[in-house]
């Protein structure tokens, strides 16, 4: 499939009758909108000169100062001074690798990893190396062999790329053994830890698991968002990052926008100060579990044997293994039709992989929505894999990695 | 003088007691902060869950249709399927700079030319090739003179870049015959043009010229911007370029951001249709004007025999030219100390050029206090001049460029 189908399929996604699992956009419904409106009429009334003005290019002081109360809910010890605001953290993500990565560099990855990610580091010709998981998170004897394997073949791994916490797009979470063991592995060879972290307060089952940045300040980079923890159209994201690379952060920032959004920096420093916004992450935490057990349930009772998933502890997604032959991306225009969408997991390796799996996503649709979602996905499962059954089919094919949905699709 | 230094130096101008003459941040006191309170209010209550949610890539339908309607003042008949819109015109400069450029590539630019453009261009590690100007704006044949000069060495100049009205930093604007010629030569020659137009519809003494982009459709990329005709904080600038390059430049900005600020395009959005944004800007401009007219005659009344300036007839900025020998980097400390800054040409030039120049802004402070400012340069351009007749200085030395002052400073 061409990028453009694909962007065709998923428009068809966002029509009211489909069933979408595919996008990862936060269900905001429960955000107090008299709140935010009249936080934000009184800013513009107290503060509009300063918030509707030019900023600082670093982001404004006010909030960084806050993001660093956000961040020690993770174990994080930091300054405002070694933050960089950036326009979502996807931008962050962007100007590190802007930074850091010239054509033909390696960055390790998870396997699978954030498609967004995948497409950054394509553009600024980056390799990706995929690291295999398990359902602790990252393999720290494989990241060290694919290291090894990269400098081998005369070439640098520049960073390793981590989502830690409820990873998008398999679900799973490092634990807290298996981060020591990476950041052992990244000193030891001089990699840089790139923690992209979205999702970590959205903890579903326990308390959160501290961040990789909190085991080492000097070698990881850290990547954080107000997207979902309160609404990703005011795009603030930041990157905490060392010293020497903050500098180079804000200068990369000033040539990339002059400044981040201000008026979208001085809302959010409004909300958090003026809301009780650790009550609010229970109330979407409270939403998101009711979502994710009603999936949870819903594939137990209606996939076929042999298909398998990962069991989620927070965040949006489960990554989805069909049986053996059954190609997703092949099969996304029949589910499309059978008014359900995902994305097909070849979204989320650079190198092809990932025919068998697919990411569905329980943020955006009620549960009940949820339930009849996967009931109609576990139908044309079915039948796919009768027709494999009883013609056959290629052989987990290897496919060119297609785009995920764009960000506006639910 | 180090980039440090230089910040160092820009970040004393911005106390009360320094006359800063440096920045150009708009004045934006005469916005009716409590229209814009309510439509923030309103817009939250009605719409709040599409204005804080992900958006499009390429920004939002509705914004882009009004955005038609404000090039039209210029003469530009667009469609908003052609505008992409960026997190301020800074980002459209980097992203259209991303996609056609790459290391060691040309970019043609006006001597001198904005600093922030520079930066993009370098951190592109594009080479800037300057093209002279005279009253009316860049010259066609040394246009045609600096294309050919690079072919001859090799070398592809990708694009022109040129801020036809008001330029920053030298105020001057192309005639329409300039523009038809030099639009004549970019197509001969196939280069793009990139037009920034950020102070287009500030016009102080007469209707605006019709744009670069109203005179061809298929040659040039134009950038626009909200900072001066409404505020900057809102940080939404677009891009109109041909439907290829619009493609290449959804992917980019999906890469960079995964969508442009969203809430702010809504907040615009809003702003255009429940405000006079006309009659707003026409406010901006009477106020400009005094700011302007105060500015030209305090030069006329204070400087120097020997010192020359251009007259803008809108936008922001003078170009100052001081006598031979004069160098305004290594004044810009004694200004400092007496208590009134600028910005020195240097920082408008890739080549080391502008010694004896610098860029006065009269958007920001009031009057009154620009005819004290320029009072206490000539103060010290006078001292200047006297100390290098009586001991003599270095004739125009060439400097390494400087940053210009960030994007917060005044």
């Amino acid at each position: 499939m061409r990028a453009s189908a694909v962007r065709a399929l998923f428009a068809v996604a966002n029509r009211p009758e489909v069933v979408s699992l595919a996008g990862g956009m936060p269900n905001i419904a429960d955000l107090p909108l008299d709140v935010v409106a009249n936080t934000l009429s009184d800013l513009v009334k107290t503060k509009g000169q300063q918030a509707m003005q030019y900023g600082s290019g670093q982001g404004e002081p006010m909030i960084r100062e806050q993001i660093c109360d956000v961040m020690a809910l993770e174990g994080i010890e930091a300054h405002p001074d070694d933050i960089t605001i950036t326009c979502g953290s996807q931008q962050g993500l962007d100007l590190v690798t802007r930074i850091f990565c010239n054509p033909g560099d390696v960055v390790l990855a998870e396997a699978p990893s954030y498609v967004g990610a995948l497409g950054t580091f394509g553009s600024y010709q980056c390799e990706v190396v995929h690291v295999a998981m398990d359902d602790e998170g990252l393999q720290p004897e494989a990241l060290r062999a694919a290291a090894q394997a990269c400098a081998a073949a005369g070439k640098r791994a520049k960073f390793l790329y981590t989502i830690p916490n409820f990873n998008n797009p398999s679900g799973v979470t490092q634990s807290l053994e298996r981060r020591k063991a990476i950041v052992e592995v990244c000193r030891e060879l001089d990699i840089l830890v790139v923690e992209d972290n979205p999702y970590g307060l959205l903890t579903l089952d326990a308390e959160p698991i501290p961040a990789i940045r909190s085991l080492d300040e000097e070698q990881v980079i850290y990547l954080g968002s107000f997207s979902k923890t309160f609404a990703p159209g005011f795009r603030v994201g930041w990157v905490l990052a060392p010293h020497a690379v903050r500098e180079k952060l804000v200068l990369a920032q000033e040539s990339a926008t002059l400044c981040p959004p201000v008026f979208s920096q001085y809302a959010i420093s409004s909300y958090l100060a003026n809301h009780d916004w650790k009550a609010q992450i229970v109330t979407f935490k409270d939403m998101y579990r009711a979502r994710r057990d009603a999936m949870m349930e819903a594939l137990a009772e209606y996939m076929p044997e042999g298909t398998t998933w990962t069991e989620p502890k927070g965040g949006f997604f489960v990554w989805v293994t069909l049986p053996e032959g059954l190609d997703t991306q092949a099969m996304l225009p029949r589910a499309v039709t059978a008014r359900v969408a995902y994305t097909p997991g070849t979204a989320f390796y650079a190198d092809g992989l990932g025919s068998r799996n697919m990411r569905l996503s329980y943020c955006f649709p009620p549960p009940d929505r949820i339930r009849e979602g996967v009931r109609r996905l576990a139908d044309v499962v079915n039948r796919e894999f009768e027709l494999h059954q009883t013609f056959g089919l290629d052989q987990s094919p290897v496919h060119r990695r297609i785009s995920g949905p764009g960000p506006e699709i639910n």
